[in-house]
């Protein structure tokens, strides 16, 4: 530094005007004569600008020490602040913030999944998840109305940084919206983009483009995703399942309630792609043309299907990192030439569903899903030329998840079996479509015959051979349940132990790249939602006065809904728990 | 601190022996006549020295500045290290360690007992537990025999910081004894200490001051701990339950298989001083002179009271806090003098023993008094003039612990009742008790009775005023699970739920203080045992070598057991797990 630094100061050699010229010697200017007027010698003026270069040398890097000093001296004498790395100065210039939820994951999915992946791989302890080696903190959870929080609010917290009540898709206990980061961050001029492996209309996503006060009303969401909503269209990329919103119910695979074609509205009037296949999806992806933008990609009527047994169907659904690895790679390539970066929001959504269902064998292929697309983020953070944080966590716990379960009133033993779902090779859920679908067509079989084939399905899809009659009845018994039963046959067999089909108030891990120090340690969910923003340094409060200035001007001048759906009653609130 | 160095350099006037005197004007020098010995201007040496100096200072403070930005550099521009606090260099100097170990205490307990104590205390959501304050990290359980651990093994982990079966008091898998963090430390000249609310004989106290192969050999435990041990007396301190180890067989409250006192043993070999009541531990706690150590307080034959019904004995336990407070006062006093500090590991051991009993009201007070406790130390450190660092974690989580249960097969609501938990006036362990002697005194009582007796039980000691008939009778068949069944009337009420009765694999939470960030992040639970020899630079090692060689100096002479036990069978070890 000293030696880059001097050149700075070399011509300051103008400050000695009376000096000798560059040729004459140390000696003869000592030979000189006295009487003369008093002159300063060429060595002394050399000596002087030696000392003074050096002490302002000694004054800079005084100043940067201190400065450094006092950073590290907060580290280290302070005594016992929460340890966790210093909080970060705000990011400066252009970057890009990935933002990933793994939806239902708890903290027992990780060690469930982590000693599955090394059974199954026979690796060794040490070989962890991707996400454990970027373990910084845990949020907790709970919401305005409940110590147990739903998607809608958990979601909520993220996108606007603020709790409100189970069922809000970005919408305050008062029912006035709030804006959100990714809101905030299109009008800051960054590229936005969300992919998931449920329906683009489900809570979380939803909670990031659209605010309604009810998570039902999700034909309302598909509207306001394409840019039916007060400030336009504020996404440029969406890829997920879902499409039965999009779609007028007068086509097959609709789920809409009126005949409005959304895919049609977001393409005529708000520019969007539209993409539903694979096929299609591998062309955009293969292409050497840059991807247009926007582009809504929905591959399937709701949920992609679960990963175990997506993975039998690789010609029909792309994975959640192959979306994710797409979407990384387009929004870079449109953000080439901007000052701005992207928000984008990754879901791993149907770990929540395995957890409702109570199916390890799903779940913790879910998971390790999730943290391929989790380590294809860090790739991308680590090759890219712009700056750029990961910052994941989950929205809740799903299912009461234990990596241990008592099966008599004896004293249980210590210890679960990874091999039980190493041998599954499809969901419980899949398995009970099949079961309906036999049913459907051999709706006059007899127990006898029904059982056989159960336990056929049973045997190839959960790979359980000792399956016991009392099982199977409970299967054919309970038809609307025929997917939890499944599942408890795996689960019994694991020593996996549940406590419930819906969420629990546990903490969940905060996962983060550098930069995310903030989010270190114990913290509520709003905290993250309140880094997001931080982190893009974005305004969101202008956009929930511009949301809450639109809902007012629509109750002025309209007697019909607000643009926000309806405010559901507290029975209808309850009724729309789940997922 | 450029001030503070030119003092170091100032004597170097002696640079220039042929410089011109002190008194000497600038000006005369200059006037002298020229012929003379060619001398160099004092002016010339000034500038001279000034520019020397500050050359070297400059140097100097390049190099710090260096030095310093490498490791900001490794915090701000490595992509995407694992985040948390840089590594800390090697603590040097007189210091302590205190190592808190929340025995059973999975994440679930965390949100469990947070959302409680802010219910009972009408505490805003932002009000956390102090242990909450201090989250780093988490930790990996399994043990080398199962991906489950029991507290043996957990423990062994932490004072030998390597992995070994279920079951082990600080032995390996090849049944040689490793040294521990304790017995290193007690060799380097610290004082050293346990704390618990367990039996000072049960796994976690044990792995820290004794080696034996099977952790029910508390006869053989209690020995080694007073001083019967191949390195002597390793424990200056020893506060808890467990006495009944310590009594002859031939005396009230003892549960030894041999009819030695080991309080005396201790007393007249080891120079133990030894109280077992409330009243002399509150006269050496108000005590003006110092405390004598060796000090053993055993307070119970073997647990000490839950918190939820020892707050109704005062007079009779000490609390967790209590105990804790008393022996970082101690220890502080006895090292005084010396250039070392003190390790004290302090257990909140009873966690566990609500988790394996299922009772979520015992749970809450159970961690409260612990995050009691750990608030304690933090206070400890604060105040010390001494470094100290403070660790706490937990071997393994009890009971599948979730803060949610389905009641039915209906979809589950998404809520827990703390309230529920706040009526609670005794653990289900207390009333069981109480049923129990109830039933011997009066045998021939009718079934409605002895439910009249036990609805008023319940009452009164779990709040509950609508308990079922059928809920009365299951805790009255089954006499050996009464506390088990009890308890879930409380756990339905709160909605809370539970998979076993044993321990499950979810990663247990890590807090630290500051000096602790070599833990933060997700870690096996041998890293937590590493981290504590290290921070105390204490050789392990060696303490293992001479273990190893008394065990072969002890087989070769005697045909007996080895001073370690016996080594036991599969069977055994199956069977001797539990806590």
């Amino acid at each position: 530094m000293r030696r880059d630094r001097r050149p700075l100061f070399a011509p300051s050699r103008r400050l000695s005007p009376t000096g000798p010229s560059d040729e004459a010697s140390e000696e003869s200017y000592l030979l000189r004569k006295p009487g003369k007027p008093k002159s300063v010698s060429r060595r002394e003026w050399a000596l002087f600008i030696w000392a003074v270069l050096t002490t302002m040398i000694v004054i800079i890097l005084s100043v940067v020490l201190q400065r450094l000093s006092a950073r590290s001296n907060d580290d280290a004498y302070k005594r016992h602040p929460r340890p966790g790395p210093a909080p970060y100065p705000k990011p400066e210039g252009k970057r890009n913030l990935i933002f990933m939820v793994s939806d239902g994951m708890g903290p027992a999915s990780l060690s469930l999944t982590r000693s599955f992946r090394q059974y199954h791989g026979n690796l060794s302890i040490d070989d962890v998840l991707e996400l454990d080696k970027h373990f910084i903190g845990s949020s907790r959870t709970r919401s305005s109305s409940s110590l147990v929080t739903d998607s809608a609010a958990g979601a909520t917290a993220f996108s606007c940084g603020q709790k409100s009540y189970n069922g809000a898709i970005s919408m305050l206990p008062d029912h006035t919206p709030c804006g959100t980061v990714l809101e905030a961050a299109k009008r800051a001029g960054y590229m936005t983009g969300l992919v998931v492996t449920t329906s683009i209309t489900d809570a979380t996503p939803a909670c990031f483009a659209s605010h309604v006060n009810l998570r039902l009303e999700e034909d309302l969401i598909a509207q306001q995703e394409v840019g039916e909503h007060p400030l336009g269209r504020v996404l440029d990329l969406m890829l997920g399942g879902g499409r039965c919103h999009f779609l007028p119910n007068s086509s097959v695979g609709s789920c809409r309630t009126d005949d409005r074609d959304i895919t049609e509205v977001a393409q005529k009037n708000y520019g969007w792609h539209y993409i539903d296949s694979r096929k299609q999806f591998d062309q955009l992806n293969n292409a050497k043309t840059p991807v247009k933008l926007p582009l809504m990609g929905l591959f399937a009527p709701t949920d992609l299907p679960y990963e175990l047994d997506r993975r039998n169907m690789e010609d029909v659904y792309p994975s959640l990192d192959e979306m994710a690895q797409f979407a990384l790679k387009t929004l870079q390539e449109a953000t080439k030439y901007s000052d701005k970066g992207f928000f984008l929001m990754i879901e791993g959504s149907r770990i929540d569903h395995a957890g409702h269902c109570n199916d390890p064998a799903a779940q913790v292929h879910e998971v390790m899903a999730y943290d391929k697309a989790f380590f294809s983020v860090i790739t991308f953070l680590d090759e890219s030329d712009d700056q750029g944080v990961l910052i994941a966590t989950s929205d809740h716990e799903t299912g009461g998840l234990s990596t241990a379960k008592q099966l008599s009133a004896h004293y249980p033993q210590y210890l679960w079996h990874p091999k039980a779902l190493d041998r599954a090779t499809a969901s419980a859920e899949h398995l009970a479509k099949q079961l309906s679908t036999h049913r459907i067509s051999w709706p006059y079989e007899t127990r006898e015959e029904l059982r056989e084939y159960l336990q056929g399905l049973v045997q190839k899809g959960l790979g359980v051979t000792d399956v016991k009659d009392s099982e199977l009845d409970k299967v054919i018994d309970e038809p609307i349940y025929a997917a939890w039963n499944l599942a408890s046959i795996i689960s019994a067999r694991a020593q996996i132990g549940w406590s419930t089909h819906g969420h629990s108030a546990v903490d969940v891990n905060i996962y983060g790249t550098t930069g995310s120090g903030n989010l270190s340690g114990n913290h509520e969910n709003i905290e993250v939602g309140i880094f997001l923003r931080d982190y893009l340094n974005v305004d969101v409060d202008q956009i929930t006065k511009e949301l809450v200035d639109a809902s007012q001007l629509h109750n002025t001048t309209n007697g019909d809904t607000n643009w926000t759906g309806r405010i559901p009653s507290e029975e209808e609130l309850a009724a729309s728990m789940g997922y």
